[in-house]
C-alpha cells in the first residue's frame, strides 16, 4: 500500500530512505551488535568506530570542526531540551521567535516555570519574516540565549542566521538554532555562521532512520546533561564525565540508527545540500503556482519567487484542512499533514490558529509529477460538492 | 570477524538478535517510514499501530495491565532519568542500594545537588545480598522513593522485589525497579509484584535493537516529563499533554527500533522468560564450577547453586582484569567485559574497586560449548607466564 503512495510529508520524516541506509542498519544489527565504549573487545571497538565515523560525516556536512562536539540524541526534541534546560539558569532571559515548534516552546515554558526564566517571543509577519529591529529591541541585560528555528515547519520561511548571529555576538548572547527543517536540505555552515548550538534531526533531511538526531555544542559552552548515567568512561566518579561526547550521551546509543544516519549523510553529501535545496525549491514553486491558480486556495509563508524550504502549507476556502488531507489520503493516495504541526504560535502569526492548514512538504525524492498529481487532486476537491 | 566470535557480553547488549528482529526493522524503514501520531494519512496511522502493538507485547510480557502506561525511551538510562528526576521533589529522601548502576546513582546525585534530595545507599554484602532489616532502617519520614536494581550488573545477584514492594507499600513509598538485567530473561510480573515504576532496556534480554527501552509508570503517579516538546496531540497548549504515552514521548520516536523490539519481545514470549532464565542459570553454574576449579580464580556474586542472572564476574590472581579480557578477545575470540561496568559502588561492596573484574554474561543463544571454550582459555591464561 504505502509503496504506491505519493509521500509529501517529508517535513515530518523523509521517506523513502536511500537503500544504503537500510543496508547499513542491517549490517549494524547483524555484525556490530556490541555496545560502543563499553568493552575492549573488537566488536565493541568496531561499534565505537562506526559511530565515530557518523560523527565525522555529520561534522563535515554541517560545518563543524571537531566531530566530538556533536552528541547524538533520539530526536531534535531531545537535543533542544538538552540545549535549553542545560544552558539556561535561574532568572535568565531568552529570546525566541513566534514560529518556534513546541519542541522549543515547551522546554522554554518549562524553564520559565522552574527557573524563573523570562521569555520574549518576537513576532514574525504573516509570511514568517522576522523583523530584525524587533529582535534587537528584545535584548535585555540578562539575555543569555536566542533560540531560533532555521526554517518554520509551517511556513517554510528561512530565518537570517548570519544577521541573528551577529546581533548575538555583539551582546555576548549565545545562539541556539533548530535545524529540524534544514539539516541536509539547506547549506549550513554552523561554525562559520557563528552558531553556538545546533539541534538537528537524523530522520528528515539527513535521510537517516527515525530515532536519530543530535546537538552541536560550541567547545566553550558547558551544559548540564539532560541524561545522567553510565558512559563507559570515568565509571568511578559520581558526576557525569566532562569529556565529549560522553558527557551528553549516557546509556547505550542507537547504534543501528546512527550507522543508518551515516549512510544518509553520505548520500546527502554526494548529492549536495545546495542541489537538494534547489530541487525542493523548484517543486515548491511549481506547487505554489498551481495552488494560486485555484480559486479559494491560500498559500502560507513567503511569496512565490522567494526563498523557502520544501514546505508549502495552504488552505482551501470552505474546506476543513483535516478533511482535505483525509480525502487526499483516501482517494488520491497522497500523504500530507493537516492540523497545527506542533507550532501554534506560527499559526497565530499566520492567522490560521482556528483553521489549521494542509502542509505538503517535498524531499530529495519528490518529483514534478507528484506535485501535479497533488494539484489535480486539490482541484478535484475544490470542485466537489 | 564478529561472526566467529564467542559473544559473552549479553549484559551490555544481546547479540545476535533473532532474524525476525532484523526483518522487522527493515520492514519498518521501508514501509512504515512516516511519523506516528503526526499525520492522519495511512502510513502515519500504520506507524502508530505497530508502535502500539509493541506496547501491547511488552505489557503482556512484563505484567502490565494497560499498555499506555509504558512509554518508550532511547535506553534504560533515559527511562531511569525520567523516573528519578520526574518524581523526586525538593527535600525528598530516597533509598537505593550499593549495587546500583551509574544510570541510577548519577541521576540521584544530580537531584541531591539540585533539589537537596538526600540519599541513603543501603550496603549489600560481598555477594550482593541485600539486608532487608537495613532497608527497613533506612526509611525516614520524608522518604518518597526506593530505587533498586532487579539484578546487579556486576554480581548477578537478584533483589527480593516482593519483600521490598511490601516494605514500600506499608510506608506509602514508591518503588522504582531497574530491570536492565532481567527484562525478558527473568519472569517479571510488575503490577502483581507491586512495582510502581519499571525501567527496562530493549536491546538486552528483550532482544530488540539498540536505541530502545522504556518506562512503566503506575497510573496514579504523575511525572514531570524529561523531554518537553511536540507530541502531535494537544498542539495548542504550552504544557506537555497529560495523556499517556504522549506525555513522556515528545518528538519522533525510534519507530524502526520499537518495531524490532516488538519482534524481540515476541520471540521472548514464545520461548518464555522462565525457560531463558533456566538456560542462562545452567550456563552460569557450568562456568562457575569450571572457574572454581582453576587455582587463583575468584568468582563474585551469589554462591554456586544459588539463584542469579546470566552474569559471572571473576578475578584471576596475578592478572589485571583488562589484560585477561584483552587476551580472551585477541587470542581466543571471546568477547567479555573488563573494568568497573558503570557500577563503582557494587565493586566497593564486592571489594574489587581497585582491581575491577572480568564479566562474562550469557544470553538465550549462548551454549555449553562456548562456556567450555571460555574456561579452557582462562586455564591457558592462568598458566601463561
Amino acid at each position: 500500500m504505502s509503496d504506491r503512495m505519493i509521500y509529501l510529508d517529508h517535513a515530518a520524516s523523509s521517506w523513502p530512505k536511500p537503500p544504503e541506509v537500510v543496508s547499513a542498519v542491517v549490517d549494524a544489527i547483524e555484525h556490530h551488535g556490541a555496545n560502543p565504549g563499553r568493552g575492549s573487545h573488537r566488536m565493541a571497538i568496531e561499534a565505537s568506530r562506526i559511530v565515530f565515523e557518523a560523527r565525522v560525516e555529520l561534522a563535515a556536512l554541517l560545518g563543524i570542526g571537531n566531530p566530538m562536539n556533536i552528541s547524538f540524541s533520539m530526536n531534535t526534541s531531545e537535543a533542544l531540551n538538552l540545549a535549553i534546560k542545560g544552558f539556561l539558569k535561574q532568572n535568565d532571559h531568552v529570546i525566541c521567535t513566534s514560529v518556534e515548534h513546541n519542541s522549543v516552546r515547551r522546554p522554554l515554558e518549562y524553564v520559565k516555570r522552574t527557573k524563573n526564566v523570562s521569555i520574549t517571543y518576537v513576532e514574525t509577519d504573516v509570511a514568517g519574516r522576522l523583523n530584525l529591529a524587533a529582535v534587537q529591541n528584545a535584548f535585555q541585560p540578562n539575555t543569555k540565549l536566542l533560540v531560533c528555528t532555521h526554517s518554520s515547519n509551517l511556513l517554510g520561511s528561512i530565518n537570517p542566521l548570519d544577521a541573528l548571529a551577529e546581533l548575538c555576538k555583539q551582546r555576548g548572547v549565545k545562539l541556539l538554532v533548530d535545524a529540524a527543517q534544514t539539516a541536509g536540505t539547506y547549506p549550513l555552515d554552523a561554525e562559520k555562521l557563528g552558531i553556538d548550538m545546533l539541534a538537528f534531526p537524523g530522520h528528515k533531511g539527513l535521510l537517516g532512520p527515525q530515532g536519530t538526531g543530535g546537538l552541536y555544542v560550541h567547545p566553550e559552552i558547558e551544559l548540564e546533561p539532560l541524561i545522567h548515567g553510565g558512559t563507559g568512561s570515568q565509571s568511578e566518579t559520581v558526576e557525569q564525565p566532562t569529556v565529549r561526547p560522553d558527557r551528553y550521551e549516557a546509556g547505550t546509543q542507537n547504534v543501528p540508527g546512527i550507522v543508518g544516519l551515516r549512510a544518509g549523510a553520505r548520500y546527502v553529501k554526494q548529492v549536495g545540500s545546495a542541489a537538494i535545496h534547489r530541487h525542493e525549491w523548484e517543486l515548491t514553486q511549481r506547487l505554489m503556482e498551481g495552488l494560486l491558480g485555484i480559486e479559494g486556495a491560500t498559500v502560507l509563508g513567503p511569496e512565490i519567487g522567494h526563498n523557502r524550504t520544501g514546505i508549502v502549507s495552504f488552505l482551501l476556502q470552505g474546506r476543513e484542512s483535516a478533511e482535505v488531507a483525509h480525502i487526499l489520503d483516501r482517494q488520491f493516495h497522497i500523504a500530507v499533514r493537516a492540523g497545527h504541526h506542533c507550532a501554534p504560535l506560527a499559526h497565530q502569526s499566520a492567522g490560521t490558529l482556528n483553521s489549521g492548514a494542509v502542509r505538503a512538504s517535498v524531499g530529495y525524492s519528490s518529483t514534478p509529477e507528484e506535485i501535479d498529481a497533488l494539484l489535480e487532486a486539490v482541484r478535484f476537491i475544490r470542485k466537489a460538492p
